[in-house]
């Protein structure tokens, strides 16, 4: 069953998100809560101001070739280890983020910004921003349920964004099969799910880009839900040696 | 509310996959039903014996090469249009179907196969496919539910695989929001969401790779349930020119 946290307020910085969802949503154990970058980065105070920022000449130069805004072309350098692709003539720039992401303009987000000149950024830690989730919800409700952040990305090779978690804590986001049997014992050799993500996936299906629901329980996946808080989606990115397509 | 539909028997060629499924779950108007590829392609008779296939001088070079079956790399090669990376090392071919699907081994799976020497190849058109079960679950039932055709597929950058649309009918795989206003009423400008993608993700949360459902029952998304067919999931493929990737 997946359900939508309706009712939750405008997140301003230090909001206890745990706290609000806990307050409007009746929680039970094994339950997912599925909570969007978004709100995430405006409690953590993820926020700037384009108004505020002076580009270098980098940005400068870089937001030319691809007709971006040189002030957010400086954020997406700030929040990046390296560029990835730039596609100048559809002004598309991918890079790999500080974490270790890798996605169009680092994942700094224009929309449902609370000013006008805003631009979100991804939380600093977003596998800690769980942890911390996790516990105000503990807190809260007594329930200590799972929780994925989650934010929409683009794929190579496919047209379409999905939801996607970028941090958890309480759910191991790799369910590893391999070395076990398929059905008539067969050793399955390659299959790792990406549990996380899917989770992630199906959260996004019971809203809509304009309702601002930033909060989902994803209930019914109880296995899937550890005590510990388990190794976060850190390990869910491959190492450049490891990876075919940068 | 996601229903996985138990019972299903062993599918063999000509195998009335929509009647079998709606003999088994009650299906109700705006159910999107998933279907694993590998029952499609059993249905399809899309499924090959490895100890019938004599490779060519390519397939064995590549299969050297990379430390593969020679007879399965002669599959790959039959089934893909061009290869997109080879990985000597881990013995990884990635491929790009006929269709223009871009995954691991033409996307040919040898786990829960029938036989010890078979392999089962993707469709030849899984949307087609999607629109034949669709035509099959309405005579069955009366009901027009939408089809999602689904297989499991790993990505770039990250690890783990998620379980994505090949084919679909009686849904748009992608929810164009670009040009409409986000909360505040900004233009959102790149936001097109990969709805069946994510109906399939979400699918394959309610099983494990073991328990071998193939047909998975998606509730309570009526809005994106179509009259029409719709585009199929051939529209998710981004032309190689438009791909920054390969």
């Amino acid at each position: 069953m997946i359900i939508p946290v309706e009712g939750l307020p405008e997140v301003t910085l230090a909001f206890n998100l745990g706290k609000a969802i806990a307050g409007n949503v009746q929680l039970t154990d094994g339950d997912i809560v599925a909570v969007s970058q978004k709100v995430v980065s405006k409690s953590e105070g993820r926020v700037v101001r384009l108004d505020e920022t002076d580009p270098g000449n980098d940005a400068v130069a870089l937001a030319a070739r691809t007709d971006k805004d040189p002030r957010l072309v400086q954020h997406i350098l700030n929040e990046s280890r390296s560029l990835i692709r730039v596609d100048e003539e559809r002004g598309i720039l991918i890079t790999e983020t500080h974490h270790g992401f890798i996605c169009a303009n680092a994942g700094i987000d224009q929309s449902n910004t609370t000013g006008p000149d805003e631009a979100i950024l991804l939380p600093l830690d977003p596998d800690g921003s769980a942890r911390r989730i996790r516990v105000e919800l503990e807190t809260a409700s007594g329930v200590k349920a799972a929780v994925v952040v989650t934010d929409s990305f683009g794929r190579a090779w496919r047209h379409g964004q999905t939801e996607i978690a970028i941090g958890c804590a309480g759910i191991d986001p790799l369910d590893d099969w391999r070395g076990q049997g398929d059905q008539r014992g067969r050793e399955l050799t390659a299959t790792v799910i990406a549990t996380a993500d899917q989770v992630a996936a199906a959260s996004d299906l019971v809203r809509s880009k304009t309702d601002g629901v930033p909060a989902i329980v994803v209930r019914g996946l109880d296995r899937h839900v550890t005590e510990d808080d388990g190794p976060g989606c850190a390990v869910q990115l491959r190492d450049s040696g490891d990876d075919l397509f940068r």
